[in-house]
């Protein structure tokens, strides 16, 4: 049975309300008003947090703004802040995941719609003995559910200005990626869809790794015949390290705003560059500039950089991949930043 | 007979002496040496000019430095400046074009090494009444010679300044590409090769009008998901035109420095990029900026933006191209630049 037929009336949960999630709630509450799939209500959980006296909930329900997380953007009224993860999920058969899962999947196992699907929106990667595993597959194992997944060059504060921003969804089942295009896209956000949800997310994941690299050649002053040469040579061994290490991965996928565009954008932009760039030029530790710049919050980039060619060097592939083999040397073993040309020319 | 035993030292003349040109004979003359293929003496053609009383080629030959269009970089003792273009050809097995041939055919035809073969690093594109002809196609009709192409992410000073770059050679026999690749790869300057003589060559005429939508996006102050998203939009466009248009195009070229790379270094830095940046921010016609910022020169991603876009609406194609389409109209038609969204929505 299609799934138009099995569920009348989709209802939305988003799980999360940061940065991100706030911008993706004020995206959803348009589009699930515009479309008749849609129930008009949806449901956000909120990590309850007191400001100034008053509950972060309380907060977004009465003035309609996430004043820690994206202030100054209104958040439309059919959106409801609920500090209850089981409730805000209960009638839900949408599941919208934005933040770190860990802590989620074992409160959530049991407790959800039996028609739920979900989507992840969720940044950077996890690992296991194995290596990098897909956060999408930890959800959809833990939780029994169909996950796409969702991303792209996606600044959150852009989105919210209504810049127009493209973004990419991976999915196993056409129709899901299509209800799901229909819950994002509007005329300034414009979404792709292609059936590859392991590809969309690990382009997310690896941009970073490419973006520390970016950051090196940036702190090096070495100009932009070798910044795009980097970028080139980054993107080509993400590309090469996610077919190599999982399954039926697209060649399309690399050509979307998940691909391609995020790299850019990370490379140009970006914390992972900004403090890569900041290594090379003042000698300083990563850890101490995540410290200095990113107020102790760790940096995607480096973690990755590490899981990436501990799976790498477990293979014997290391020739394979000189670009993310460098970058890891120079993080995390001393390797001289100027070294890096040395370590990708044959 | 493979080349190798017909012709045993290649000879070779560089046509054109600009800062590319010069760049080129730098990398050039210490590859000669280094490799038995060649002969060690490198002929470069200058168009003379008196400076400060003294002949160019006089200039370059004594003083071994091109104080005119890349000052401050030696030129090795092997580079024989001849301000006479016969005379510089006359032996060579090996052609290296670096300036706008259309005077040159003529004068060559007839004139050149029986067993000379050629490459064009020739930027930019020529047209006919069937649109965009490519120059290594010109080229080889007049001269009736195999003509390979050479294009990349290719700033000539950074070059010069031994910053590490890639670039992409195409040929059509495996054994041409692989002579130029000794003729033109060192530690610092990394050649790809590929057997897509036109894909390469077009890649870089097609990019300046991608560099032109990104610098729309600047003048907009749309911040980094739109230009990622103009950029990935160009890029596709660039490929399927290119495809569309020309025959036996591969894919993979588009993933080497004369694609993507390329494509990206044009749409941060370089002059297509600045100019359309201030005709947004100005209001100034394109005509204007470019006797402003270019001292009249003329760019070519306007130029080639016009014969494109003629190209595609001949075949009634103007939907499967709406961003080049879009980025003609801005430049040519008057239509305002924030409407460049309108235009590539569906």
């Amino acid at each position: 049975m299609a799934r138009e037929d099995a569920v009348q009336k989709e209802k939305v949960a988003i799980i999360g309300s940061g940065n991100w999630g706030t911008a993706a709630a004020r995206i959803i509450s348009g589009n699930v008003t515009r479309h008749p799939n849609f129930h008009s209500e949806v449901k956000m959980w909120v990590f309850e947090e007191i400001i100034e006296d008053r509950a972060l909930t309380e907060i977004i329900n009465e003035q309609h703004e996430n004043i820690k997380y994206l202030p100054g953007f209104k958040i439309p009224e059919n959106v409801i802040a609920d500090p209850d993860l089981l409730n805000t999920v209960r009638d839900a058969t949408i599941l919208v995941f934005v933040i770190p899962h860990q802590v989620l999947c074992d409160q959530l196992k049991g407790n959800i719609h039996p028609k739920a699907i979900g989507i992840s929106l969720i940044k950077g990667c996890d690992t296991d003995e194995t290596g990098i595993r897909p956060i999408s597959l930890i959800l959809k194992e833990a939780l029994r559910i169909h996950i796409c997944t969702l991303s792209g060059a996606n600044i959150a504060n852009e989105i919210a200005e209504g810049k127009f921003t493209e973004t990419t969804i991976g999915y196993k089942i056409r129709e899901e990626g299509e209800l799901f295009k229909k819950l994002f896209e509007t005329s300034y956000y414009r979404v792709g869809i292609i059936n590859d949800v392991i590809g969309v997310e690990m382009c997310g994941a690896l941009k970073n790794v490419i973006a520390i690299g970016a950051g090196i050649i940036d702190g090096l002053k070495m100009g932009n015949n070798t910044k795009a040469a980097i970028i080139r040579i980054g993107l080509l061994e993400m590309k090469k390290f996610i077919k190599m290490f999982y399954k039926n991965i697209k060649d399309e996928t690399f050509f979307e705003s998940c691909g391609m565009a995020d790299v850019i954008t990370s490379s140009y932009g970006g914390r992972n560059r900004k403090v890569a760039e900041a290594y090379v030029t003042t000698g300083k530790s990563f850890e101490q500039l995540e410290k200095e710049l990113l107020g102790g919050q760790k940096l995607q980039g480096t973690l990755t950089a590490k899981e990436v060619c501990a799976m790498i060097s477990r293979k014997g592939l290391e020739n394979e991949f000189k670009l993310f083999i460098a970058i890891y040397r120079i993080a995390f073993e001393g390797l001289a930043p100027n070294k890096i040309f040395d370590a990708i020319v044959d």
